[in-house]
């Protein structure tokens, strides 16, 4: 599994090029992109300034020499991960980064998706992960659950109660049925008050999948 | 001016029954309602729960004797002020919690905007409120840009840089043009990651408007 993460993100290191603005996902496969960024500009003496999309990226990205900045630059191109990649979108929010992830992503000129194989979701199912106001928990789930979801607030952060999210916020880890317009549903969900972003992520520019002998364009 | 909002704020007292859970909208007009309400309660013996849209209104019932939650029970009728009144829509954010003020509203099963007749708004405008992650600031202002909207950080409240939400956000005053379908403005703006609300609200009931006489319906 983790050569095939790996060469996810040797896939993706061909889209990099001097003087660009990355943004950078969060999650192990993109953790082996930053790594692998930072070894590439060092071998090959390029120039590279990264926009992290969480703690842990930011983290990350400082181990393996990256510049940071955050987005008062326009972003050319954005490398992240992904939990489920469906047909016309994908499902994130596994490690909780959705929202950051997505204001870069969304941003960026081009946005590459990369994972191995096996998050290729013939069959699979995730939730869709909802970001909210911690103080539109309640009104925020019977909206969803009014809408066919199965709402639950993610807790056990090694912490008591709810995760706390990089942004202040709470999770609802939502089961249910993701219609063929998953872009539509992308939006109305962010049009509950409340809302701050959810796990679908239906706008890229391609998506690079490994697996143990390399990595191809899906 | 005073007594146009208190009396838009006593037109709206009928709304309210004995055992309903109430929204309390915040801002000067709403705090004459919350008192109002509070009165209303001792003199008719009425139990009635709040739920507060912000610090602000949370204080202001606590100073009229209304009992507070948060949304764990469903919100019979949301009473709410307006920055201004337009054909279809009101704008509200001047006081900054519009995102607090949207959940409680839209959830509410009546909502109920009070003002007074100086805020009908023909001819007049009023920038359009966007409360944003403070991460996305600059890729949120840069959309709008795109969109149209000049975009300003609001700045200066009582401390150095940016005003900062009772949600932990930044808020962003956008003058530009509003479409004549100002809902579909409403959740565009939603969908731009990084933005958790707007003040574009046109999900209402009823507007009580007052003046120096009492108050009608418009």
């Amino acid at each position: 599994m983790s050569a095939a993460k790996k060469n996810a993100a040797i896939g993706a290191l061909k889209f990099i090029e001097d003087g660009m603005v990355v943004g950078l996902g969060s999650g192990t496969t993109t953790g082996h992109f930053t790594r692998l960024l930072g070894e590439k500009m060092k071998k090959e003496r390029i120039s590279v300034v990264g926009v992290p999309t969480s703690y842990d990226s930011e983290m990350q990205a400082k181990k393996a020499g990256i510049p940071l900045i955050g987005l008062e630059r326009e972003v050319d191109v954005a490398i992240d991960g992904a939990d489920l990649i469906k047909d016309g979108y994908v499902l994130k929010g596994g490690g909780g980064a959705l929202t950051r992830e997505k204001v870069v992503d969304y941003a960026a000129e081009k946005f590459i998706v990369i994972a191995d194989e096996g998050k290729i979701g013939n069959g699979k199912t995730y939730p869709v992960v909802v970001e909210v106001v911690p103080f539109a928990r309640e009104s925020v789930a019977r909206a969803l659950e009014k809408m066919g979801f199965e709402p639950e607030l993610r807790v056990g952060g090694k912490k008591l109660g709810p995760v706390v999210t990089d942004n202040g916020n709470f999770l609802l880890d939502c089961t249910g049925k993701i219609p063929k317009d998953a872009a539509r549903l992308e939006r109305e969900l962010n049009s509950i008050p409340g809302v701050v972003e959810n796990g679908i992520f239906s706008r890229y520019f391609k998506i690079v999948i490994g697996n143990e002998k390399g990595s191809y364009e899906l």
